[in-house]
């Protein structure tokens, strides 16, 4: 980058074609010119093997000029780099300088001299050589140049949704998605369930979203719908080959997706989760998740996990952000449990408020899988995570005796009524002291267990009823009183609602 | 902008020398030069009457290259205007560039040339003549130019804190902003109270603040402290001078302050309150503000106007935004309402519950102020104009009988007792019915109500015990059981933790 400049440049006339004459008769070929209105200076690029020589042509042309004061000096500059962004869509497009400039800055790039022609179809804009290949590869991401569809000269500042999952829960949200109407920033382009995954780059449309969502609800699989039969792994690689704004993967699966999860953010994605298992899992599993998100500068969001719709883990945010310290979560986060309990606190016989439970819907295929509290302590688990307990999976307490664990299932629902005595002595004992039992989960950042509790009455877990969840925050500015999230913790358009409430916020920053 | 055009210029050497040169030797001179390195176009700008005088001598000088093709045509184009950005401290510091094309993308201003000379210096690109009042600007303010202290080629991203009330709680936000230590986004750069305001442009230190936190509460005036004794109006036009980073005007006061509000909006103030009066006004007032914020862009947040920390008005926000309706909202959101009425339910005289809840610091100095439930149905009238309502205020209905209201205070206390017989009947009648009397606000789109309701002792209002406030959200997806928030909903502390968070949510976005 050779640069003749001078204040007293100024008004003088012909230095510009004095200076091309002076290169051009030595022989040398420019590449880009630089020169800013101030009129002070004017730069070019040519390759460094020819810098000398330009320079000395320069010097013995302005030889005049130098003597007298009017050019200070010409000087070069070496090891730089010319980066030329090109584009027939360029012209009359505004934004696409700010999006080249604003990728360089995230990045720390500094620009040396800028030229953007006036075809409008290209901006060129010199580096040091060392941050050549970084501004390249952020100009290229910023366009998406390597995917399919990329390089739109349209920025885009949508959020786009990949659905890992298209059972109840998908299908709440897909229909949720649809009725925002367009222009909301959120919109579907992939589909996966068992099957095989429905892509469209384009993004499906909201009509297609509902169709696909009552077609699939009643027993057609995507694939029958016009997906491909890939998996999982297969989709997510090829929807990142395309141009996507934003990916959003959101995981309602119920399995073990920690590597698939993984992989996802090392593609781009961030993520949303109702779906527990990769965060109420292993500690090693959860620490990488959070680890490669953090290192990618991605976000994990999963606020659907406890408590479905309930701002649950938003509020636990809000507290530790606005400077308070939490000192101990207890809740009630089983809704079956809840049921059965606050039942049999009424005086209902145990093996009667199961029924009940189990007629209503509440209950898993097995009730001892409710029974055990496993899926409460996972709940109690990822909130623990969250306040940064880093010790063993929690025990569950279960409510099933020992004795009736290995039967059949059908045996063991004929065996409950057994149980009835047992729990109406434990529940009139308590009441004599002024408690019901309530199963509940508590959470410090140094120990988390479920199990049965007595808890005062008027308390607010002992005043719950019915399937409603409740979580307390005991923290040090709610120390006397505790802060208390409850209401309904389940069902699919809750579950939905939370889901879609996090990728609101991942949208909106 | 005179432009030399066509692909077969590659690699032609001499066609920016001979460009100049006949430039030059038609008597021209040119401002600013363009030209990208694919070195299929240059282009200059010249004065507009020049224009015809350039693209005839360059066709004169290009003749052969014109008629060989390998130069398509000398075009100009008329009405454009050149602009630079000028500065010293430019070279060298990235992310410039991408402020001024920022500011421009973000007002639809379309570029048509970019030079940036290499001395890093200056800035210029070209735009039509219609957009440059609008590019000069947007440039202008995204470096603060007309500001004191503007013009920084370091962009910051904190959010200026300007605080209007220092007493408990705005000192409770002075000292948990200033516990959050440096870099945490958030910088106090002005206290006001009555006695004037303290203005430190380069934002005053946590050491300092937590100083003036303390001194103020032994007594002292921010003017007794080193502020200056002018009006709040005379500080935001101030403090507005100067170059502020998204600057946040706090309102802690409980006074009517929308004109101050609306000029602060218009100076470019986004809105953080803890005042209800403005809110809670009238019809007009809010609507001035609402309306004010959404054409200038700015934001208003109040989430503790309402519950203090308590994330009420977030929640409401949020079931909103993922598409849920809500249907009405009830609550308890008066702690010595809720205290004396639990006292009372509980067997209580109603004269020892109030006189427990004078002792313990929960009233008013006149206690008929609380027992009016007016501040009560402020609240709901905040909760009510959230969900659309236009209607008039609600009246409340207040606990003190007609006959005791035109006495004296102290003749008031001392025929308190007179009430407990009436109150103990009404609460057994009401206890025989399984129920019990709380002071309820009951919100919907289209009415608003306060006072004293019957409720099921089980219910999410009857349990409620002492000072806990409670709001439930009655939607359309929460419509067997609603959604429930509680806890304490008053105090310094958590009033400033709920500022805290809104304050934060601006920063982020």
């Amino acid at each position: 980058l050779v640069t003749v400049a001078g204040k007293g440049m100024m008004g003088v006339p012909g230095i510009a074609a004095r200076t091309f004459r002076a290169v051009h008769a030595a022989g040398l070929s420019v590449s880009t010119i630089f020169q800013a209105s101030s009129e002070s200076s004017i730069g070019f690029t040519l390759p460094e093997s020819d810098s000398a020589a330009a320079r000395h042509a320069l010097r013995r042309a302005l030889k005049e000029e130098l003597a007298a004061g009017l050019i200070d000096d010409v000087t070069s500059r070496s090891g730089v780099s010319v980066i030329a962004v090109v584009g027939n869509g360029m012209a009359g497009t505004p934004g696409i300088a700010a999006r080249v400039f604003s990728a360089l800055a995230a990045g720390g790039v500094n620009v040396i001299a800028i030229a953007q022609g006036s075809s409008e179809m290209n901006i060129s804009f010199v580096v040091n050589s060392s941050d050549a290949p970084e501004a390249a590869r952020r100009v290229h991401a910023a366009f998406q140049l390597s995917k399919r569809g990329g390089g739109s000269p349209a920025a885009t500042d949508g959020t786009d949704v990949v659905l890992l999952g298209f059972g109840g829960v998908g299908r709440a949200l897909a229909r949720q998605i649809s009725s925002r109407g367009r222009g909301h920033g959120l919109r579907a382009v992939a589909l996966l369930d068992r099957s095989g995954c429905l892509f469209d780059a384009a993004g499906v449309s909201n009509r297609r979203l509902r169709e696909l969502a009552a077609r699939k609800g009643k027993g057609a699989s995507l694939v029958g719908l016009g997906g491909l039969p890939i998996s999982s792994r297969e989709a997510l690689a090829q929807v990142s080959e395309h141009a996507v704004s934003r990916p959003v993967l959101v995981d309602v699966t119920a399995e073990d997706t920690t590597e698939l999860l993984l992989e996802a953010l090392a593609q781009g994605f961030d993520l949303v989760l109702a779906n527990k298992q990769p965060l109420a899992g292993s500690l090693r599993g959860y620490r990488r998740l959070v680890a490669t998100a953090a290192a990618l500068g991605r976000q994990i969001r999963f606020e659907a996990t406890v408590g479905a719709g309930l701002p649950i883990l938003d509020t636990q945010h809000k507290l530790a952000e606005a400077g308070d310290r939490i000192l101990r979560i207890e809740g009630c986060v089983s809704g079956t449990l809840g049921y059965v309990l606050s039942a049999v606190s009424q005086g209902r016989p145990f093996s009667k408020a199961l029924g009940e439970a189990r007629e209503r819907g509440y209950c898993e295929p097995d009730p001892r899988e409710d029974l055990s509290g496993r899926d409460a302590a996972r709940k109690g688990l990822i909130l623990a995570r969250l306040l940064g307990y880093a010790g063993p999976s929690p025990r569950a307490e279960s409510l099933v005796p020992a004795r009736l664990r290995p039967l059949p299932r059908g045996r063991f629902l004929e065996r409950l009524p057994s149980l009835d005595r047992a729990w109406q002595r434990r529940v009139s004992t308590l009441a004599a002291r002024g408690k019901v039992p309530r199963y509940v989960v508590r959470v410090t950042a140094s120990r988390v267990d479920a199990g049965l509790r007595a808890v005062d009455r008027s308390s607010p877990l002992g005043s719950l009823e019915g399937t409603r969840n409740l979580v307390l925050f005991k923290t040090r500015r709610y120390s006397s009183e505790p802060l208390v999230i409850s209401g309904p913790g389940a069902g699919v358009e809750l579950t939905a609602s939370g889901i879609l409430n996090d990728l609101l916020a991942l949208t909106r920053g």
